[in-house]
C-alpha cells in the first residue's frame, strides 16, 4: 500500500501555500539559547499548536518549569504532545522534532536576513534559519495532516508527537517529561507507541535519500586554569608568573593530533577495529571524499581513503577544541595575560563509549598532563554535559518501511547510515519506550543547519513531505501482513 | 642648589586646590579609545592648554590628521607643544606626558564613578581613572608653573611640553609630529632641548620611589590558520577533516614554557647573562616575590628567586599567549568546529633584541612546526605591530639630577629600574633627538593604572609635585657646576 495518488497530488499541488507556511515559521527567530529571544520560542511554540490544532490534531502544552540563562531565570519554552487518531487496528507512530533554532546574525556572514525565508528561484534553495533544522521537516508532518483533513483520507496509523522548543540547548525538560509520561503507562501520552520516527537530520550527501541508525555521543569539557587575582598586563607581568593561557593551550596541545587520533589513553582504543563486512558497508554508501569536502568548504579531508574519513565521521570517537572563554577575544592586540581561562572541547563518543566510561579516563590523563607543567596556577575540570551514543537494530519493519517509502518516492534506495552528531531524546525514546526509533531525513547533506546561509531545498521539503506520508502508509502495509 | 623653600611651602599650602584641579581633570571622560568620547579628549586638550597659558606657557595645538576608530573616520585629538624661558644659559628640559585615559566603566567593578575623582580620607588615595595615567602627573608639571608664576620665582631652567591626547591608542600621528620638528633644525619646536624628562610610569612598589632607564619593545603576532569554508558541526565533521584550532593549539603549545622559557631557537639566546654585579642590582631593588604576588593577586611568581623573577620583567624578554579570534568565546557548550582561528600573542623585547631580528626567527620556527603537523589547513603569521626596546646611559647628568631630587625629597635613594612594558615615545625622543632620556615616575606600583579603581595617593601627588620642580633645580644645579 504506498501513499494514494491524490495525496501526492495534493502535496505537489500546495507547494506555495507550504513554502508560505515556512516563511511564516523561520519568521519567529526562536532562538533558545538567547534569553531576549524566550518570547519568540514561545510564540513558535504557539504558532505550531494552532497548525496541529487546525488540522484536527489533539495537543498539550506541557509546562517544563524554569532554567537559568545568562544569569536570568526563565520559564522553559513548553513542549507541545499531539496525538490524532485511536484506532486499535492500525500502528502508532511517534514523530519528534523541535521547533527552536540556533542563533543567527546577518553579521555572521549571510548572504540574506536569516529570519527572511529567501527563495533562490535559480537553485530552488529555501534560505533561512530554521529552514532545514528543523522548522522544514516538523512543517512536512502539518502539510500530510493539511493532505488529509483537506481530501477527507483517513490516516493509516495513529500519530502521535513530541515537538519541543529546547533541542539546540540541550533539550532541557524533555527527558524528564518522557519519563514521567511512560511511567503513567496506560494513562500516559505515550502509551501504545509502536515506533518511533525522528524528524532532525540530513542526507549524507546531495543526491541519496538516507535512513539512519546511529548516533554517536557526547561529553563536553571546559578546563578552567585560573592564576592572577584580576587579568594583567603583559609588560610588567609577563616571565613573573605562570601565565593561565601558556598551560591551558600545553594541555589542549595534548588531546588530540591533527589527523585526529585522541591523545588520551584508552578512549580510541574501546573501540574495536571494524571486520572487512563492516568496512564494506562504508566503502558502499554513496559518499566520496569530494563529497565531505564540497561539504566543509575545503579540500582539507584527513585521508584519501573513503573508507576511513567514513569511519571516522561514524563509528569511531572524535575530540574538537571548541575555544576558549575568558581570554582574549576580540580584534586587534590586546597585550592582556587573561586571569581565568575556560578552554572547551568535546568528544563525539560511540559504542561501547558512554560518558560514565570515558570521562574518568579524560579527568586523570589532565590531571597527570597538568602536574607535569609544574604550574602554580589551578585546573579544575568541568564536564558540562554529555549524552550516550546510539545504535539501533534496523533489521525492523520501520526501518523497512522507510526503505520502500524512499524508494516509492525518490526511486532509489537509501543510504544506511550512521550520524556523526547527537540528538539524546533518541536515545530516552529508545530507551524508555522499548520500541524501535529512526531517523529519516528530510534535508541534505549541504544544509547547513548551525551554520550562516542555512536552506533546505524546494525539492526536499516538498519530496520530503512526500517521504513522511508514504512511510506512514508503509508501516501500515507492512505491518498488516505481519 | 635644591629647590626654594618658598617653592615647597607653596606647594603644601596649596594642596587642596591642586587636588581640586585633578578632579576637574578627571571628569572630563578623555577616553582615546572611544569614539563617542572623541569629544572629551579636544575638551580635555583645551583644559590643559588653558592651564598652561594661564601660568605663562607659549602654547600650540597641534592638528595630527585624521584616523579611522570602530569604523569612523575621526580628527585626532590635538597634541599640545609649550615652551616656557629661552635663556640661552639655562638648560632645556622638555616634558612629556599624556592627557588622555583607558576606557572605565562603574559596571567593569569600580567601586566609585570612575569620572568622579573620590577622595577616601582614611587611606589618602585619590580614585578615578586618569589620576595616576597620566593626569596627575601632567597637573604636577601645572602645579609647579603656578608655584613659580604666583611667588615671581623664575624656572631654573627653560622648559618645553609635549603633551598628547593618543597615548592610550598607540600615539597616531606624535611620531610624524616629533621627527617634522626635529626636521625643521634651528626653527623647530624641539631645537635646544638638552633632556627628555617622561612624566608616565610607576615605582616598582609602594614604598621606594624610582627612576626608569629601561623599556622592553613588543612584537606582536597572530597566527591564523584557516580549513574548512565555514564553521562545521563537529558531531557531523569531527574526525573528517583537520581542524584549525587542533592546529592552533599545537603551535601555541610549542611558543613558551609554564616556566617562562620561549621555545621559538635563538630569542632567549639573544640576551646575555646578567654579570655578577648586574645581578646584584636585582638582588637590591625594594621589591621582593611578596610584592609580585601582592600585586598579581596570586601566589603564583615563576620562582622564589627575587633577581630571577625581577629579571623576568625586566632584563629578559616575555611571551605571553593573549587568545583566540575566531573560536568559540562566549558561555555555554557550542560544539563548533571554527574554520579560520587567529591566535594572538605576544612578545616582550630587550636589547639587543628589536622587531627586525626576531620577526624571522618566530616566522621561521612556526612555518616549521606546522609544517611538521601535516595538516591540509593553511598557515598565515600576522605581525601586527611592534616597536623597540630602550635602555639608557643612566650615568649622565639627567638620571644624577633625578637621584639628588628624590633624595631631597623622599629622603631615600631611588630604585633604578627597567620597566617590562612598552612607552614607543620614550624610543622616538630618545632616537631622533640624541639627547638623554629618563622616565621620573610619580605614583606607585599598586596604582591599577588601567585597571579599575585607579588611584593616586595624596601624597605621591603632592611629594610628587615637589619632587619634579626640584628636579628641575637639580638639572640647573649639576650642569652649572659641570
Amino acid at each position: 500500500m504506498s501513499a494514494p495518488a491524490n495525496f501526492i497530488d495534493f502535496i505537489d499541488n500546495n507547494a506555495d501555500k507550504f513554502i508560505q507556511r515556512l516563511a511564516d515559521a523561520v519568521a519567529i527567530p526562536s532562538i533558545s539559547g538567547d534569553a531576549s529571544r524566550r518570547g519568540d520560542v514561545v510564540k513558535m511554540a504557539l504558532f505550531l499548536d494552532n497548525q496541529l490544532k487546525s488540522y484536527g490534531v489533539e495537543t498539550k502544552l506541557v509546562d517544563l518549569g524554569e532554567h537559568t540563562l545568562e544569569g536570568q531565570q526563565l520559564k522553559l519554552p513548553p513542549a507541545i504532545l499531539g496525538k490524532i487518531g485511536t484506532d486499535p487496528k492500525k500502528k502508532t507512530v511517534l514523530i519528534y522534532g523541535h521547533f527552536d533554532v540556533q542563533p543567527a546574525e546577518l553579521s555572521d556572514g549571510w548572504d540574506t536576513d536569516p529570519f527572511t525565508l529567501t527563495i533562490d528561484k535559480a537553485t530552488g534553495r529555501l534560505i533561512g534559519r530554521g529552514s532545514s533544522d528543523d522548522k522544514g521537516p516538523i512543517l512536512g508532518w502539518v502539510n500530510i495532516l493539511e493532505a488529509h483533513k483537506s481530501l477527507g483520507l483517513e490516516l493509516p496509523v495513529n500519530l502521535k508527537f513530541c515537538f519541543e522548543g529546547m533541542e539546540e540547548s540541550g533539550s532541557e525538560g524533555l527527558d524528564d517529561l518522557i519519563e514521567s509520561e511512560v511511567k503513567k503507562g496506560k494513562g500516559g501520552w505515550f502509551d501504545g507507541v509502536d515506533c518511533v520516527c525522528i524528524s532532525d537530520n540530513y542526507w549524507l550527501n546531495t543526491r541519496t535519500p538516507a535512513i539512519t541508525y546511529g548516533l554517536r555521543g557526547l561529553t563536553y569539557f571546559k578546563l578552567n586554569i585560573s592564576g592572577p587575582g584580576r587579568d594583567l598586563h603583559s609588560g610588567v607581568f609577563g616571565r613573573t608568573v605562570h601565565e593561565p593561557m601558556t598551560d591551558l593551550v600545553k594541555l589542549m596541545s595534548r588531546l588530540v593530533d591533527p589527523d585526529g587520533k585522541i591523545l588520551i589513553p584508552g578512549v580510541d582504543e574501546m573501540v574495536d577495529a571494524p571486520s572487512e563486512a563492516e568496512r564494506a558497508i562504508y566503502d558502499n554508501l554513496d559518499y566520496n571524499i569530494a563529497d565531505i569536502e564540497e561539504s566543509a568548504g575545503s579540500a582539507t579531508a584527513l585521508s584519501s581513503d573513503k573508507a576511513t574519513v567514513l569511519m571516522g565521521r561514524m563509528r569511531y570517537p572524535s575530540l574538537s577544541i571548541h575555544g576558549i572563554e575568558g581570554a582574549f577575544h576580540g580584534v586587534g592586540a590586546k597585550t592582556v595575560i587573561p586571569a581565568h581561562v575556560g578552554g572547551k572541547f568535546s568528544i563525539r563518543l560511540v559504542p561501547p563509549q558512554t560518558p560514565e566510561n570515558i570521562n574518568p579516563l579524560v579527568v586523570s590523563y589532565l590531571e597527570a598532563e597538568f602536574a607535569k607543567l609544574n604550574s602554580k596556577n589551578k585546573l579544575d575540570i568541568e564536564c558540562l554535559h554529555g549524552g550516550k551514543p546510539w545504535v539501533e537494530n534496523f533489521n525492523h519493519w520501520n526501518y523497512e518501511a522507510a526503505k520502500k517509502a524512499t524508494e516509492a518516492v525518490y526511486k532509489k534506495t537509501p543510504d544506511l547510515t550512521r550520524e556523526g552528531g547527537s540528538i539524546p531524546v533518541t536515545l530516552t525514546f529508545a530507551e524508555s519506550l522499548g520500541v524501535n526509533v529512526l531517523l529519516l531525513p528530510m534535508g541534505r547533506g549541504d544544509d547547513g543547519a548551525h551554520s550562516t546561509n542555512e536552506k533546505l531545498d524546494r525539492s526536499n521539503f516538498i519530496e520530503g513531505t512526500k517521504l513522511l506520508g508514504t512511510y506512514l502508509y508503509e508501516v501500515a502495509a507492512i505491518t498488516s501482513k505481519a
